[in-house]
């Protein structure tokens, strides 16, 4: 095979993002596990990446962190996979040694998760081949009948995974509103359905985003905020018998997530799995999270969800995540800028980049 | 037996409380129980009643709904208690038919619950008898060897039950704050002692209230609110490793929960117990919600918590409980004013009304 590969690197001191032919990454490690990547994901974070306002390596660096291909090499001490196997890669580990990994929540990590992800600090996977510690590298079961393209999702539903695993059970006579109709606030509908929850509400500003909810035939009201705000009046005239059980913020809009605080009833739970500025702060009644008894939440990244969410993205298959009802829109490396301009604009809802089997 | 009997009743009316001769409740259901009260104590809530500041029915009631005592007479349907059995009393029932109550959640009652409590909307434990449906009595075993006087506490100890319920299973290396030191604070802090804690804190502005801390022996620090800041202000320059994992407000004062939000570290905890009036609020960043992957939880009474609680009050016992300890005074019935006054001003942590046997 050829020795060099094409990469998409993000250098940080210029701001620079640049296709580069550079060496296909060896395996020297026992745990190396070389990825020949098949599809891998363009995230709303990597947009943040290459404005250089989230955290990346100062160095070069290979972005790209919604990984999936398959096994072209591995090191001599890995057990677990074979070259030839369909797999996703998580972006993310703990040291397992801090006080947080050893106590089971690497997603706090005092030296790995974020702060050493692949796609911001390691090479990540926009390019033909990725290295990865083994465990990093889950396979995707042939059983699953799951294709590599709805598989390059398993790692943005792994972090809704762990938003679900936090939320806890949803009985069905639950009122859920969603705030948001971004890939996160339609997958996240999505699941609601797959789970057979009937009063889900998603509250989205963008026409376009609301019509994507719409393609998918869910059954649920996808509303604008004057809307929600207009039903969930009415509803707060009898909040025990109209109001909210949950509410899933994507939007990570800190008025939408004051306001819909308003509208939880008795038990209410708000979940706050959008990103809001760092400077953005809501205000709430601590008289209400008492009398209520209320529940709020954040939810962060995705500890121990790729088997989990490996199985959810199965199940939810085609009927729920073929490429052209999400709005997700395939693009070969080197048109990353229209890639990148397209998720920008909002045209889509997800950029993926698709390399040659 | 006399046909008689001393209750202190309040007129909301007229916000007059008063110490009157009247009938001895009769049994007339067949699940009815009559209950000789031997001990009941006043709540903060019950100052706040007889202010009508807080919901009482509109004719005389007596008050008082932290009751104990012995099964004075039972009705014919009557199949978990004899005559003789030394029982408590839960307040709260609910109507076991709403959304909420068939949903397993009684204290979110759209009938009953807090709306129809003993010694708020039916006669309470201010009498020499009260009468109570035998769904809300219960049984103290006489193998759990605890004493009536302790047994008073269980309510209140519901209450920070379902609290310890709600916050979930602490690890033992966790940092502890506890807001407040009054009677619940206490309790909370005497609850952790006794699940093997060592690194708990509590914060509280009275001397007087910090002392009584001191008393209990527990190698807790009880901190003024400015050395408290003092330590969090160091421990904030790493709060990866000084940060505190729970908080858990018994004071319901705003601006010392919004405070301590900031000392959370990953992964971190605020219990609200404590009632803040409703017009105060508190300022979160949702960013930090879901960085730091922090939870806020309200709590509300004492769902299905009086056989734990009763148990957790005989495991506490009197290393803990005795009255002295948690400066805790009895007053006959007859010296209400005096047993009202001491606890608005403070002098004491609790007042309790204390019946001939």
């Amino acid at each position: 095979m050829s020795k060099t590969m094409k990469a998409l690197q993000f250098n940080r001191p210029t701001k620079t993002l640049k296709l580069k032919e550079i060496p296909i990454p060896k395996v020297e490690k026992g745990d190396d596990v070389l990825v020949k990547v098949v599809y891998c994901g363009i995230c709303g974070t990597d947009l943040h990446a290459i404005k250089a306002n989230y955290p990346t390596a100062e160095h070069d660096v290979t972005l790209g962190h919604e990984i999936c291909g398959v096994v072209s090499e591995i090191g001599a001490d890995v057990k677990t996979l074979k070259v030839g196997d369909k797999v996703t890669v998580d972006p993310y580990r703990g040291c397992y040694k801090c006080r947080y990994c050893a106590g089971g929540n690497p997603q706090y990590c005092l030296h790995e998760g974020p702060k050493n992800a692949l796609g911001f600090f390691r090479d990540g996977g926009w390019a033909e081949y990725c290295l990865a510690p083994a465990q990093q590298v889950h396979v995707v079961p042939e059983s699953m009948g799951l294709g590599l393209d709805l598989a390059c999702l398993v790692e943005t539903l792994s972090t809704i995974q762990h938003g679900v695993d936090r939320i806890g059970m949803v009985p069905h006579d639950a009122n859920v509103l969603i705030i948001g109709a971004g890939i996160i606030g339609i997958l996240y509908a999505c699941i609601f359905h797959l789970h057979g929850h009937k009063n889900v509400i998603i509250s989205e500003p963008s026409n376009e985003r609301r019509a994507r909810i719409d393609v998918l035939e869910l059954g649920y009201k996808a509303m604008a905020p004057d809307q929600t705000r207009e039903m969930m009046a009415k509803a707060a005239e009898n909040l025990d018998a109209y109001g909210l059980d949950y509410v899933v913020d994507c939007s990570g809009y800190a008025p939408a997530v004051e306001e819909a605080f308003q509208w939880l009833r008795k038990g209410g739970r708000l979940c706050i799995f959008g990103v809001a500025p760092p400077t953005a702060r809501i205000s709430i009644a601590p008289n209400q999270m008492f009398h209520k008894e209320l529940m709020i939440l954040g939810t962060l990244t995705n500890p121990f969800c790729y088997p989990k969410a490996t199985a959810l993205t199965a199940a939810m298959g085609a009927r729920y995540l073929a490429y052209d009802k999400l709005a997700i829109q395939t693009f070969d490396l080197k048109d990353y800028e229209k890639a990148l301009s397209s998720l920008a604009s909002g045209v889509i809802s997800k950029a993926v980049f698709k390399f040659s089997e």
